[in-house]
């Protein structure tokens, strides 16, 4: 049953072809990851794609090795290729002086991203679910992201190869699925730490959302839905133009502010990483409404918009650094 | 300062015309309602505008009928028009089987709609902010409200002639005003009672989005100013059929789904009220798609869709209860 939702959902919905693909599942032997390793399992070869599981040892618990020589047992037991990472995230963090949970992603992300370009037609599958996605609704609220980003993290991800099959699966079919087949699970217990937002967000926010609406989790596969239609039709909405970060002044003066808005931030995304302020692009669109030729608005990572008689154009300063970009966080 | 921003947002931002209208301002006697009395009473006289204040005694707290009096004096004091209303809100919740907050919204508007329907040109004016706004956007997350309208409350309707002139304005700038020019401010008990959702939603949930973003406000106008942009980007999109009930089978295939989706929220309004469930509009359209002519659906309300040969049609079945709309009832 759980295999079958996941296969319409993954290749019907999502559009995914499977044939020929080599899936590499992060796998950190939490329930989300081992299940979705079981359930890819079922499905390599009905779809005839090959799997493989990469595990990155965190070293930030005493037990983590124990866990990485488990989760090599498990995947040896299913016959699944299995490669692991030892990283050194404590030290990572320090270096770049940025949080633990952030290292461990950047350290996780890169191993994936490794293995996954060393294979023709690969893709980096990841286990997370629709408790996650809740989550991340309420964190990308937080945080203030638009529409259609408000909907959540991408079930896949083009750009990144990144694949999210349990995207719709709520966690207690998860842990179900888990319990039924006695799959061995670790829980990481720094799930519960509140000094992290992801964990305040799960453990404080989320349940009382949830006592306010149970069905609450259909509410965010239906938010989830919306945004990704609204997010394609949003973009076959866009003119292309040979450059995108010079957008010709006329055509930007026949368009909806709706779409000059988001032309604006696929312009300044072309430049490179930076989050681009609202409050700046209402300024700037006031300005282009105006035509006031000459104006130049400044953006996070060196970023400018400058507007010409002709085109308005977005430029990264030489020598701007770019800042992480937060939509990318996750 | 705070007089000139809410001239501007209301006239330059909403588009109001203030010039020869009449301002029924909702005049509960607390903080909000206060402030945008005195705020109007300075921008009538500028703006060309009328002013008269609309207070309902809910009859629900002993100290009620003296607040009113008090109100009434305070009105007489600034020289506006004022009109009372002794509503039995108990009784109206029983006999309708709602809730007490409910039953003295509908007694409110029901009092300012019948003051607003007997002059020309009149307006409700209604005193909510932008705390009241963060709040309205996380109890639509929580009912599951799909975009835009997860933006929150309209700032002008024009279809009820609601006007909410302190949309934008935190709360904490309505408290210093009502505190520096010394005006009388009414507390209601019952906003800290956990009983209803909003006093769970304003006194549980929200302080703790505001802890991890501090600039939360500054979001939720964002999103709400995003939403404002899109809806009329979206309504500007959809087509317009000789019969907003039946759509077109030819034109449907022509209109990306985002559309499409939309197309059907519409026809349904116009059949009268209740709330469309997403998933069955999800269904419908995967039935429009494969042109499944013949097919019917069923809708809260007593709504049917029937896929003809050559249109869709929306239908309110005869004896079709309509149930209250869920958007509507802020």
């Amino acid at each position: 049953m759980l295999c079958l939702g996941v296969e319409e959902f993954l290749v019907g919905e999502c559009g995914h072809d499977p044939c020929g693909a080599t899936w590499i599942v992060g796998f950190s032997g939490g329930p989300d990851s081992v299940v979705l390793l079981a359930v890819l399992t079922v499905l390599a070869p009905r779809l005839g794609a090959h799997l493989e599981a990469a595990h990155v040892d965190h070293g930030l618990r005493p037990e983590s090795a124990a866990e990485a020589a488990d989760a090599e047992a498990f995947c040896a037991a299913w016959n699944i290729p299995f490669h692991e990472r030892r990283a050194d995230v404590a030290g990572l963090a320090r270096e770049r002086g940025i949080g633990l949970e952030d290292a461990g992603r950047l350290a996780r992300y890169a191993f994936f991203e490794e293995l996954r370009g060393a294979r023709p037609n690969a893709w980096t599958a990841l286990g997370h679910q629709r408790d996650d996605l809740a989550e991340d609704q309420i964190m990308r609220l937080i945080r203030g992201t638009g529409w259609p980003g408000l909907g959540g993290m991408a079930a896949l991800d083009p750009s990144r190869r990144i694949l999210r099959p349990l995207l719709m699966t709520p966690r207690s079919d998860i842990e179900a699925f888990a319990d039924a087949l006695s799959l061995p699970v670790v829980r990481d217990p720094s799930n519960n730490d509140p000094a992290y937002r992801r964990n305040r967000v799960r453990n404080d926010i989320l349940p009382r959302i949830a006592a306010e609406n149970p069905r609450h989790g259909e509410a965010v596969a239906r938010l989830w839905r919306q945004a990704r239609i609204d997010e394609d039709f949003l973009e076959a909405s866009l003119p292309d133009f040979p450059d995108p970060t010079a957008l010709p002044m006329e055509t930007l003066a026949g368009l909806h502010p709706a779409l000059r808005l988001r032309l604006y931030r696929r312009a300044l995304r072309a430049c490179g990483p930076g989050q681009a302020l609202a409050e700046t692009l209402f300024s700037l669109d006031a300005a282009v409404a105006k035509r006031a030729t000459g104006r130049v608005f400044q953006f996070p990572g060196g970023k400018t918009a400058r507007i010409g008689r002709r085109a308005l154009v977005f430029r990264l300063k030489s020598g701007g650094s770019g800042t992480r970009e937060n939509r990318r966080s996750h």
